[in-house]
């Protein structure tokens, strides 16, 4: 079988993904399952949009993979929390490079007036993503027992299936 | 320097930990800290006791390692959500051996009316454990802006900062 | 193909393995052949039951994986022996954990008047398990040359092919 | 000793490098170097200016790790090279990935009438960057020996010379 | 299926390769192509034969592998460069072993008046091997543009051309 | 610190070890502890000498390490035992190369009338060598207990203390 260069190219990261959701949110994912020539090669990258003032890439986690994050435009918010519950934040504008090391919760936020965009290097060809909150809310097949989200976040059990409502609507 | 099998030995892990607390949860580490010995061979363990009726290891990842939980004493339902957002989860009993893949969100909540106790071996010397819940809403130095949480969760940022009270409270 | 909970569970780790055996031993393995989900994630699990008295697990490598291991019930001598043909021994009782270097020969004997129980964490899925004495006196297709024997353990020929008669009738 | 943000952030990506050379090219690199959070994280980022009319990132290897590149602006000509010698290689527009994968020579060219950028993800803290003509003809401390790269290369044994020249002036 | 010896077995490196050639080299790879059991194992082995009074394994990399050379017969000027363009090279004597770290350009060339002849371990089951001259020159489907490799040798692009054809026929 | 030829560079593996005693063997390792330029490479080396008529290299494991042996002189009877208890040998003549997978135990003995002289790469830069007689027999600080070793080889413990006394005379 032969190798051509369509199996190593990628098309369109310039293409700004549509964020007109409840987030503010697109992430444009260049993983090995978009990109087969990353196979066994141990890193992949991403594009992420975000929306005018509030956009949001909400705490998540990268199971398998540290994240190294460029601004193209406008500016962010972020922060990633240690193992000791200690928040590590900063606000970045365009050129700014920041770290979200393997496997800890982070989130990104756009706090600036216009668009904000994106590039991120990870370093796994396959990095997983979880979203915190709809992981923990939106989970299916079953949902989690409500009690265990209701002693976690020392919130009613009634407010835990809100919340699974709304996170089982959204899909 | 000579080493000792004192460089490879721990003591007292038959010992139940404390878990007169707000989870019902106690956590004894046999991480590289604890045991020296373990530095650069890629394995720990942990001891976990769960009060009766409820106890809970809150929803939690280890951003390092993959654990693999064998049930001593009790029934323990368990799960742990892939990056599809699918639960995982199952009832173990006495004997019964889980896994829980490296960097996923899990959690394991005693649902016997007595005491319940698993070992765990961990697939890193130096794991880490980050509670979702603890590291978001209690994380300080300062604390994640509610705004973020407010709009991950879906929920009132006035929620928001309660619970952030409620979490930084209980240190 | 559905992933299920079923693919991450093994059941029975509480059963005490059959130790009427010569050694007075029985290691119940939770690898990755008997539990499927341990693929790729570097990590797998033993239970070892010991007879009163003396039960042996006798002087063995794992090639591929440092075993970590805690005493559940009874007493044991333990130890393996470094790269210097130094002996790092010690006698564990209830609640002690003791780290046995990956690839080394190590050995645990029950001191104890009663049965003794250990769990084990390994970090492979797949360590692998090489008991000294029979795998040099037991090898078959064909057997292992007796003066290869002779000269390493600086004992007559004779003797070897009577060790060698003795592990292969073991089977 | 405190880890804060500034551990994690390197500022200035945005700004071209200065590609006023024989080259035409500018490479910003931020490994562990210049990023020390980086540190066994695996993964490091560059950007890479190309002047207008051919500017050139000329065949160069990177032994620790593999790079995927995403155009910011303009358009490349690049390929690499595969241990059967055969070039992999194609246009690259703004928007576009590619990949070049671990340790093999590789180059990029600015092939439109304006500035071309890149930004790279790079599968190591500390990938490392070997020219090859450079490393070749411009090695020190001492020189290559000439009649290596004349037999290597084909060619008189006076034009290495020249090219050392060239290249040692060059520093 | 049935392992065998066979499957860990090679044979003939005693045998000298054939150095008839305008390089005056021959490289008997024993790579896991050619020795199936390596597979996983991450290492494998070369004897490199070096006509009289000048043979010459020309510079080049192995993408995925260290290398450690030892001299069985003749005398060897050896070297590799480093990321800084420094050449750390010395000439070898009959039992002399020399590393060529991971992914750098190195070379060796008889510098006795007799044959030599070396052994290699190198630290991967599929080091790879990329000859510098011959994939840049010699690369084809299709040849790399001649403007690249002219600006990176700062030579003439007609040199280029002649080069090209020379190492294509070469084939 | 400038970093010179001389820390790659090995001398003397052309010299034969001294095979003058009990067993009729002399291994010279080329280690990260003999070669510091090894160090984070992954790869090692070794001469092994026999003497004539039965010089042996006894049962043994490198913790850390396959091993891809090529017999430079003379004639090898050579094996590795399977976590079956497979034996997997085979006769080997100069050239033939023979691959021991890591960990598992082995033996090479010199079934030949003249001396035999094998080179050995090793997959790390710290294999270890672990002799499986000796390190059982002749451990000390203190010695295993002789029951241990009388019931892992099905042996009189009186053999056993004999056994513990030749080898740890032999020092």
């Amino acid at each position: 079988m032969m190798v051509t260069a369509d199996d190593f190219l990628f098309k369109g990261l310039d293409k700004a993904g549509n964020t007109d959701n409840s987030l503010g949110l697109a992430v444009t994912q260049v993983f090995v399952m978009q990109l087969p020539g990353l196979n066994t090669l141990g890193i992949s990258m991403a594009r992420i949009d975000f929306a005018p003032n509030g956009g949001l890439n909400p705490p998540h986690t990268h199971p398998r993979a540290t994240e190294l994050l460029v601004v193209i435009e406008g500016t962010l918010y972020v922060g990633f929390i240690t193992t000791n519950n200690t928040l590590i934040s900063t606000t970045l504008e365009k050129g700014d490079v920041f770290v979200f090391p393997k496997g800890l919760v982070h989130f990104q936020k756009n706090v600036g007036y216009g668009n904000a965009v994106a590039i991120s290097g990870l370093s796994s060809q396959n990095p997983g993503v979880q979203q915190v909150a709809k992981s923990l809310f939106g989970a299916s097949n079953p949902a989690v027992d409500p009690s265990v989200l209701a002693k976690a976040f020392e919130i009613d059990p009634r407010l835990v299936q809100i919340l699974q409502k709304k996170f089982s609507a959204a899909g």
